[in-house]
C-alpha cells in the first residue's frame, strides 16, 4: 500500500504546509521515503473547526451507529494487511510477532467499545419520577452522560497501533461521541497514515461527517500547543514524557475555558519482594523480573524499574540472579534514537550516583539498549531523588530495605505509579496488609505474583494512577472506563418524552440498564 | 446554646492565631457577638495532617459506619435546635422559614447519601475472572473505587446551611471516604461553629479518628491559599464567585502535585421563550419568572438571570408584565454588605449601557436589594460581553431576538451555565430541538416550563456545567452523583481473597451490585 506523505483533514489528504521530515529505520538506520509536512496553525484550525461541526450530529448518532463505526475500523486495520505491519517493523524496530499481537490488541480494543455501546450502562441513565404530590413537589428528572466535545489525541510512540492513530483514546472518545483530532506521533508517520486511512474509510463508509476524524502530521512541539489551545477542543489524550505531559497540562489550564487533560506520563513501577516470597521463590522471581523488564526492550509504561527487598543474603542472591538472568539478553533497538539517548544519558547518571552500585549492564552500540541494573540501600533512595526517575527502557533498581517498616517508608516516599507489585507468600500477608493502604494512595494498579508489563484490555483494567504516574488519577487509559474520560452529565427537567433521547423515554426503548428512583433495572 | 468563637481542629475547640473579626447582622445592621480569629498557617497544616493521618482507617470504615456517621450528625444537627436557626438568621438575613427548609434539606442530604452507601453500586466494583486457559492467560482483576484523599471544602454565603458546613460538598465527601478540613464561610461564623459542632460529636459518637472532620475560621483569601496548596489536601469543593474559584484552581494547577477543584461559580441561566408559549402563556411565565427572579432576594446559583424571546408586541407585553409583577417585591436585605455593593454596581453597570433600557428597578435602602429588570437587542448582547456577566441578586435582563435562528445564535454565544430553561407548548417542539443540542453542550441541566430556582437533591441532579459555570463539567456538586467527584479507580490483579476488600471478594458478602464479567448483577 502506497505511503503517501499525507495529513488527513475533512476526509481528504492534503500536504501538511510545513517543513518537511521523514520517518526513520531505527534498525537500520536508514531515512524512509516518503517525506511528510508539519502541518500549520491553519490547518490544525480547518481540523478543529470540521471536528466541532460534526460533534452534534457524530454524538447523537445511535449507539449501534457507533458500534458498527469501530467495528468498520477495526476491519479496515485487517484489510489493511502485511503492508501495515512492514512499515510499522521499519519505522519502529518492533518485531513482527509484537507488532501483529499489537494489532490483534488495536482490534479487540475496538471490538471491545462497541459491545460496551451495546451494553448501554455506560450512559449512567438516572430516571427520578415526579411526584406532584409531595410539598413541594418534584419534578420528574433524567439524568444521562454525553459526549464532552472534540478531544484532542496525542499518539505514543512505543505502542504504534495501540496508544496510537486508532488505539485506546481515539476508542474511547469515538465511543463516547466524541471526534477526534489526531497528533501522529513522528517517529512512525507512515503507520499512521495507513492507520488513518482506515478511519477514513470507516468514517465514509458509515456515513459519518467527514470532521469526526482529522490526522495532523509533524515534527516539534507547535502543533500540540496549537491544538490544546484551540477553543473547539474539550478534552486531550496523550501518553509520553512527563515533561510533554506537563507542558500540554499547562496550556489546558491557561485557557480561556480550561479543559481536562488525561495524560499518562511516568512509572518506575515498584516490585516489592516480601520475605517469604524472597525465600521461597527468590530463583523464579529473579528470572520473571528479567524477562519483564526487557520485554520489547523496556519500553513499556509498565516496565518494573524498581525492586523493594530487604537486606540479607536471601536479596543479594536475587540481586546476582537478575544480573545473571539479564545478562544473555542481547542489546536491542530502540524506537528511536532520542529514546536510545535519554536511555543512556539515564542509566550514566544513576551509575554516577553515590551508593549507586551497577550489577549489570549489557553492552549496547547507538541506537540500542542493553539491560541495566543497580543497587543502593533504602537511606540513599530517600535522600536522592534523582533516584525516583522513570528511565525508559530496560533499567531497574534495587532498593535494599533494613526491615518492612523502610519497605513501608519508601512506599510512602513514591510518587504516583501506574502499578505496584506484590511478590508473596500466604505468611506474607500480614506484611502486605500493612503496605496495601500505601499502595492504594499511590498505585492505580496492584498485582499479586505477576509482572506489570502485560495491561489486560479489560472492564477492571485501571491503566492510571496518581500525579506524576498520569494527570488524572481518577481515570484509566486502558479498558472500558476510559470511556468516562469524555463524558459529562445532563439532567432534564420536566422534559416531553418527544423531545426525550431514547435512552431516557419511559418505555426503555434501547433496553438498557437504568436507574429508576434509586434502582437499577433494565426498566 | 454557646458560641465560643472558635475553629475545630482535631476535635478541639480551639482560638485561631490571627486576627480577630465579628458576625455581622445584616438585617438589623450591627455586629454579633462574641468574636472569631483567624487560624494561621501552622493551624492549617495541622488540621491537613490530622486529616491525612486519619484517612486510611477512615476510607476503610464500613459503608454501614460512613452512613451511621452521616446520620448522626443529621441527628446532632437537629438536636441543635432553635438556636442553629436563630444564629442563622442573625448573621444571614434570611427569613425562619426559609433556614427551617434548608436545615430539612441539609439532614435529608446527609440521609441520602448514606441510603447510597447501603445500596453500594457507587463502588463501581467490576470483577474479570481469570482466563488461564486463554493465549495469553488472562489474570483475575477486580477494581473498586477508593476515597481520593482529604478533601478542602469552601462554605458558601448563600446557603448557610446546605452549602456549608455540612452541606453536599461535606456530606458527599464524607460518604466516599474523605476526611474535610472545612474554611466556614465568615459571612456565618457562629452558624458553622454549631454544626462542626454536631459534626464533631458525631466524629466521637461514631468512635472515628478527630482528623476526619476539621473546621478553619478566618477572613481573607490567605486561608484558602494555604489549604488548597498543602500537600495532604487532594481535591477540593468550593461555591462561590467566579473570581474566588479561579484563584482556587490556579493554586491547585501550581501544585506540585495538581489536584482537582471542582468549584461552582457562575451563571446566569437562560430562559427561552418559545414563540407558542410566550402567545398561550406569557402572563403566567411572566409572574412566575418575576416570582423566581426574587426568591431569596435573587440570591441563588440558579436564579434566571437572563430572558429570551422573539420581539414582537407579546415580548413586549410579557416585558411590561414581568415589571409590573416585580415591582410589589420589596427590597430585601442580602446576605452581607459586599454582596448588596456588588448588586448595586452591576445593576448600575447594566442601565448605563448603551441600548439597555431599564424596565424596573426597586428602590433599595443600604445593604438591600430590590428586583431590576431590563431588556436589550440579541445584537446588542452579542457585542456587549459585560451583558454576559452574572450579577447576584433579583436582576435579570430581557433580549429580544428577531427571530429562531438569532435565538439560537445567543445561545451558541453563551458561556457554560448551570442551567436552561424552555418554555414551549406542543407547537414549539420543533424550535425546542434545534435548541436543544447547543444547550446540552452550555449547561448541566435543562426545564422544560418551570424556573431554575428550587435544585432538587435526588439521583438524576446536575447542579453543575461547563466552565465557568463550575471549573470542571464532568461534574455536579448536589445530588448523590456527587460523590464521584472524590473517588479514584484502584484494581486489583491475582489478590487472594483474603487480601481483597469485602466488597471485592467472590462471594459478594456485601449483596452489592457488580458488573461481573462485563455483567450487572448482585452477584
Amino acid at each position: 500500500m502506497m505511503i503517501s506523505g499525507l495529513a488527513n483533514i475533512g476526509g481528504l489528504e492534503v500536504k501538511g504546509n510545513g517543513s518537511a521530515f521523514l520517518a526513520f529505520d531505527p534498525d537500520q538506520q536508514v531515512s524512509l521515503e516518503p517525506a511528510f509536512f508539519t502541518v500549520d496553525a491553519q490547518q490544525i484550525d480547518e481540523a478543529c473547526q470540521l471536528a466541532s461541526a460534526a460533534f452534534d450530529h457524530f454524538r447523537e448518532t445511535t449507539d449501534e451507529q457507533r458500534a458498527v463505526f469501530l467495528e468498520t475500523i477495526a476491519e479496515e486495520i485487517v484489510a489493511l494487511g502485511d503492508s501495515l505491519i512492514q512499515r510499522a517493523m521499519a519505522e519502529t524496530g518492533l518485531p513482527r510477532l509484537r507488532l501483529e499481537g499489537e494489532r490483534g490488541r488495536t482490534v479487540n480494543q475496538l471490538k471491545l467499545f462497541a459491545e460496551l455501546l451495546r451494553e448501554g450502562s455506560w450512559r449512567d441513565v438516572r430516571i427520578d419520577s415526579a411526584l406532584p404530590e409531595r410539598s413541594p413537589p418534584r419534578p420528574d428528572l433524567r439524568l444521562r452522560m454525553i459526549a464532552l466535545g472534540p478531544v484532542a489525541v496525542f499518539a505514543a510512540s512505543n505502542f504504534p497501533l495501540a496508544f496510537s492513530v486508532a488505539g485506546g483514546d481515539t476508542a474511547s472518545a469515538f465511543a463516547a461521541g466524541c471526534p477526534v483530532v489526531l497528533k501522529a506521533h513522528s517517529a512512525h508517520p507512515g503507520t499512521s497514515e495507513l492507520v488513518a486511512r482506515a478511519i477514513v474509510q470507516a468514517v465514509s463508509r458509515c456515513q459519518l461527517p467527514a470532521g469526526v476524524f482529522a490526522l495532523l502530521t509533524g515534527t516539534g512541539n507547535g502543533i500540540g500547543q496549537t491544538l490544546v489551545a484551540h477553543p473547539a477542543i474539550q478534552a486531550v489524550g496523550f501518553t509520553g514524557s512527563r515533561q510533554g505531559g506537563m507542558a500540554l497540562m499547562a496550556v489546558a489550564a491557561s485557557r480561556a475555558q480550561p479543559i481536562p487533560v488525561y495524560a499518562e506520563m511516568s512509572s518506575i513501577n515498584p516490585v516489592f519482594l516480601l520475605p517469604h516470597a524472597l525465600a521461597q521463590r527468590g530463583t523464579a522471581i529473579a528470572q520473571g523480573f528479567a524477562t519483564s523488564l526487557t520485554m520489547g526492550v523496556g519500553q513499556f509504561c509498565t516496565n518494573p524499574g524498581l525492586v523493594l527487598g530487604i537486606q540479607g543474603s536471601e536479596f543479594e542472591r536475587f540481586a546476582v540472579e537478575a544480573a545473571a538472568a539479564l545478562a544473555p539478553t542481547p542489546a536491542a533497538t530502540m524506537l528511536t534514537a532520542g529514546i536510545a539517548n535519554s536511555y543512556q544519558a539515564g542509566v550514566q547518571t544513576l551509575a554516577q550516583q553515590t551508593d549507586v552500585k551497577t550489577l549489570a549492564h549489557v553492552a549496547a552500540s547507538t541506537g540500542k539498549a542493553g539491560a541495566a541494573l543497580f543497587v543502593t540501600s533504602a537511606k540513599t533512595f530517600l535522600t536522592q531523588r534523582v533516584l525516583h526517575n522513570e528511565i525508559f527502557g530496560p533499567a531497574a533498581l534495587l532498593i535494599a530495605c533494613e526491615d518492612l517498616a523502610e519497605m513501608r517508608q519508601i512506599a510512602e516516599k513514591l510518587e504516583g505509579q501506574l502499578t505496584a507489585t506484590l511478590q508473596l507468600e500466604e505468611e506474607d500477608y500480614a506484611a502486605a496488609q500493612d503496605l496495601l493502604p500505601v499502595l492504594e494512595r499511590k498505585v492505580g494498579r496492584i498485582l499479586v505474583n505477576g509482572f506489570p508489563t502485560g495491561v489486560e484490555v479489560a472492564s477492571a483494567m485501571v491503566h492510571g494512577g496518581p500525579f506524576p504516574a498520569t494527570s488524572d488519577g481518577r481515570s484509566t487509559s486502558v479498558g472500558t472506563a476510559a470511556i468516562q474520560r469524555f463524558l459529562r452529565p445532563v439532567s432534564y427537567q420536566n422534559m416531553p418524552q418527544a423531545l426525550l433521547a431514547p435512552a431516557l423515554r419511559d418505555k426503555n426503548p434501547l433496553g438498557i440498564w437504568r436507574r429508576f428512583d434509586n434502582v437499577l433495572g433494565k426498566v
